[in-house]
């Protein structure tokens, strides 16, 4: 399967993982719109997140995420935001946002490898 | 109170509603970015969606007008997004789209009363 994100849940590709149980998997974006941009997908592949069966559960992993976000980042709020037409693998994007932050979807940024791995330690810390 | 969305609830400003149950209620957006583009809010005053208890729920009730929507309007895909700068009570924009539609949140749209009423009843049929 060439989905980029099953690779990434075989551990094909690297990623900076951040959350996973026995269903889901929380890494950083790679083309991360704030710092702490994360990816939340199903383990299982599927098209959209809402033909993921335990909708509801997904979601609440997504808050279990957003709450380790405000204790490591203490960010205004969070955004989330599902598209999909990039990859074609259910994702929830989640978004630390910063006070006056307005638009919807900020503009990608960059970053070091060491300031990825900051995050994603600051993250998984606080997730424990 | 005044925050919109409690008086909307309140039946004190009218809307196009098309989902109700004991916790939630979703209804058009009056500045659409497309045409059904639902807002779900809780029915108690919560500032984002992350401060809803029953967080798991209030997806699954996005889910359901999901699947209205999918019955009714025949959409490509559906995009949530939740941001809340606008009004300070939490609610999730579910947005039916259609193919080649790639920005994450399109401009808004105008409608006329009879269009809104007439997406309105569809998806409240789909809901039935």
């Amino acid at each position: 399967m060439d989905c980029i994100f099953c690779q990434i849940i075989a551990g094909k590709i690297p990623s900076y993982k951040i959350y996973e149980d026995d269903e889901f998997l929380g890494f950083l974006d790679i083309y991360p719109r704030v710092k702490g941009h994360t990816i939340l997908i199903p383990k299982k592949h599927y098209r959209w997140t809402y033909d993921v069966p335990n909708f509801g559960e997904y979601w609440e992993v997504a808050l279990k995420i957003t709450t380790a976000m405000q204790k490591a980042m203490k960010p205004e709020f969070v955004t989330y935001v599902t598209h999909g037409l990039e990859v074609t693998h259910a994702h929830i994007h989640i978004l630390p946002r910063a006070k006056g932050e307005t638009s919807f979807v900020p503009e990608k940024k960059t970053f070091s490898k060491v300031e990825y791995e900051e995050v994603a330690e600051r993250l998984r810390q606080a997730l424990v």
